[in-house]
């Protein structure tokens, strides 16, 4: 089938592919003009057949808001909004009704696979009316990876329930990653452990904590095996920040999710006023010497 | 090749199935007359081809100790131990000069795989001698999954290096599993999901969080999809507070496996006499109403 | 000097009897009968002579909000409002926007003491407008104990500064209480200490972790020195989730208040779903017994 | 009475003082001629009236061991040895016994306060057999705060009691301080707060969290209000290790002072191995942009 397709870049750039490798037309905006198909937003929607269906895919937040808005102006009655990027659960009720105004359909869709989507395909969550959803199955059905629906694709719920689903994905995330993260410290930590790479290797077939991160985790250290090259300097996207607020939000306890969120924020504090107040307490008391600044290289 | 197996529980049993699937001719012995091949571990000594290789697969601690205490009898030089089980690694050592001393190897083997392995094979960390480890290579191949060796073996070390990784393996596990369950309990708590189940199984293909670990999640739900039958009672065998322990000892800031530990500490409490000091005090300084004993149902 | 108070509840009680043993004459609103010193918010603000000065001591969100806004419509012109409820300090500007808007001005004044204050004093922290604040520096320190301004009072910054001090001063207070908690429950734990209540006794002169939190510990012990009668269900009141939401907007990591958080959550929690999901999952991989609902007792 | 004190340091040093300010005859050992009373070990056996108390204040850890297998050698039948260092109290049976072979009588004594003992009184916490406790209770009368005996010491039960329950207090320390260093971190970060330093001095009085810590952080951002000077490295000498080691042991949930103390570990990290690999999986996965190593200032 037809799409309209707003965000050519990391991930948008590669989904043009994966679905017109799958027979799709796609006809993809951009502000940059090496990647775009169509020279505006207007020129989109004005390539595309009524009715049409636009699959949004740039940074949550502004950006995203004044896409949809846009949208709202150069589309109509019968038409059909996809809002496929990171934004809050919470944006998309007003954008549904923004674009509801006009007649516009709107669907939000979680997107997970990074990089890795455009040949091994693309989990979706989605959230929306069924008719909005059915409509564009052949499209979920390309980005999707093959094999049954249900172990690639979900719909979640309402509008909102994919983008929620994707946050609840993503703090997961972080909590599975911290947890490979502290076992890797430990294991190259302990001089017993001859190769760490060569221990979290073994760990792709047979064992309980087998898992694409784990995988990735193998190479990455097969690349670079003490990750002198790398920073623990670490950004966050949003995703885990919000799940932890819904979680309080649902008085539900998320210890592990929430310090893989801390441990972030930590990573990215030159020094953290948290200790060195600790620090000066131990001064105060004890008399224990303190790390003066002006002492440091 | 020839082996001798001490131990035919839930794992052992498996494992000896798997060996002569493989074409090994395993000798099994175990106190349940039901299951075992030789009556005593004498016998199972008396039955083995010099130089014999014993493979002990019992619980952990004091049972461990005795069954390679006794093997010391048994066997001599030029013989092989290899204790399978969930040791801690500091046991290894004193049970290789144990053995040592009459001249019968060690090797430490950590096994992952459980239930599945019988079919999927098992995943293994192996420490000690390179020569002892090259002569039971056979049996490892056999017990390992399918596919590239050193996707599913690794000689992690010299001894003690296998249970190491296989500690810190299970630590991960902790965390890993208490990543997937807060996110779990977080979407089964908001009304926007209308099915939380068929939001784990579409992490199945394509998604940053897909791993054994979720698809097991996914197919626990199916069975029983709001765990009304499961109590959150959960045990722990060791390996989690042997790895926060060893966090310890080499400084490494360990939050997520620690919190995943202390979450199961918590889930065997009737009630926390942590939090019941927090309610006193709020009592003391609120006069805020404390829920009585005496008044709970 | 007079004062209108609003709110004659635990807190409000209390303060207008210790304004009254200051020399201030205070008159109060509440809709019990029993307590109230006028018929109605009207005649509140008739007994008052202007300028006014109303003290709001009332729950936060709905109650206070309502209470303003009948505020706003009773008094006039060179008349103030002060918020001394725990609100959260995002709603202050929207209250002082709305009297303003009336020529009424508003401070907001965070109260700490519980039910000590009476005769000890409360502890106060407070952001506005200098002039509104030394117009009522009478009735501060009249609330506030004896001994130099600075340490039972704080002008903290403008209109919402007080209310965010005393949410952060809540915040630590979670954290202080489950640090004693957890100290608590594990001397109780350990059969060495033969008198646990003794011991934190012990610690009320001269140790580095003496305070008052640690003095009420003791007494509530003394009362009760295995909290028997007391249930481990611990409420909050918001202060502690809006602190860790704080933190999140503010990337700070806060590792300790957020447990001490997510402890008061799972108290309240009769099994928890996160603990049902680990059991489940080690059930599923390696056919671990898990506890069944229906064999319980 | 007449004491013989081993170890001059930052406490050792002090309590002398404060021991003869109290009218006690100490007699101190320590290697630096500058402070020593007497030229060795076996000068000080020999300066001390039989039945002789010797209080040992040293490192904790091998030096308090050699100190106390020198004084077996040196005291006799009917002797005292009072270790008052921060030991392990696993320590405490072997000292005991080492000890009691020659008759000598052991009590393990934890001591709270810091430079401040000196004027304000220890806090005293012992463990050992009722007898040689009431021989020494004149000396721990001096050492302990003016008061009832109770609320600055305690008997804590038989040998090892008294480093326990000094342990216990440590680790309640970690948590104590975090919560308030997390707490001023979060009003140092936020904007409508004037003055942190004041925020907190106002807690002196009146407040929920008001305590000695509390007055040592007012104190210390008064000297240095943005902590300029100080960094955030903090050490930490055993006790928090060794609480959250015991809380495994008796199985009981401890996240904030485990926290406490991962917090320290953190701190002393240039880097953070874990973060290196959450930072390079993200970029596995998702392509997100690391931060080189070689790309820093």
């Amino acid at each position: 089938m037809q799409l309209g397709l707003v965000g050519l870049g990391k991930m948008g750039f590669n989904m043009r592919e994966r679905l017109r490798r799958g027979g799709h037309e796609v006809i993809g905006y951009d502000p940059r003009p090496e990647v775009t198909d169509v020279p505006t937003l207007a020129a989109l929607a004005a390539a595309l057949d009524a009715p049409r269906v636009v699959w949004v895919m740039v940074p949550s937040g502004p950006i995203t808001r004044e896409t949809i808005t846009a949208l709202a102006e150069e589309l109509g009655e019968g038409d059909l909004v996809i809002d496929g990027g990171n934004s809050r659960y919470t944006e998309d009720a007003p954008h549904a009704e923004l674009l509801g105004a006009k007649g516009i359909g709107f669907i939000d869709a979680g997107v997970s696979g990074g990089v890795w989507g455009l040949d091994e395909g693309y989990g979706l969550m989605v959230g929306g009316a069924d008719a909005d959803i059915a409509r564009v199955m052949p499209i979920f059905d390309a980005l999707r990876p093959p094999g049954p629906r249900e172990d690639g694709f979900v719909h979640a719920g309402p509008v909102g329930a994919g983008h929620y689903a994707k946050m609840v994905h993503n703090g997961i995330e972080y909590g599975l990653m911290m947890a490979y993260a502290e076992g890797y410290e430990l294991l190259a930590a302990e001089e017993l452990i001859t190769d760490t790479q060569a221990v979290i290797q073994a760990w792709t077939n047979g064992t309980v904590v087998r898992s694409w991160l784990q995988q990735l985790l193998a190479k990455a250290l097969k690349e670079d095996p003490k990750f002198v090259e790398i920073s623990g300097y670490t950004e966050d996207s949003g995703e885990g920040r919000w799940t932890v607020e819904e979680a309080i939000a649902h008085r539900v306890p998320m210890p592990v999710i929430a310090a893989s969120l801390f441990a972030r924020f930590a990573s990215r504090q030159e020094d953290s006023p948290a200790m060195k107040a600790v620090s000066a307490l131990r001064n105060q008391f004890g008399g224990h010497a303190v790390k003066r600044i002006s002492e440091s290289g």
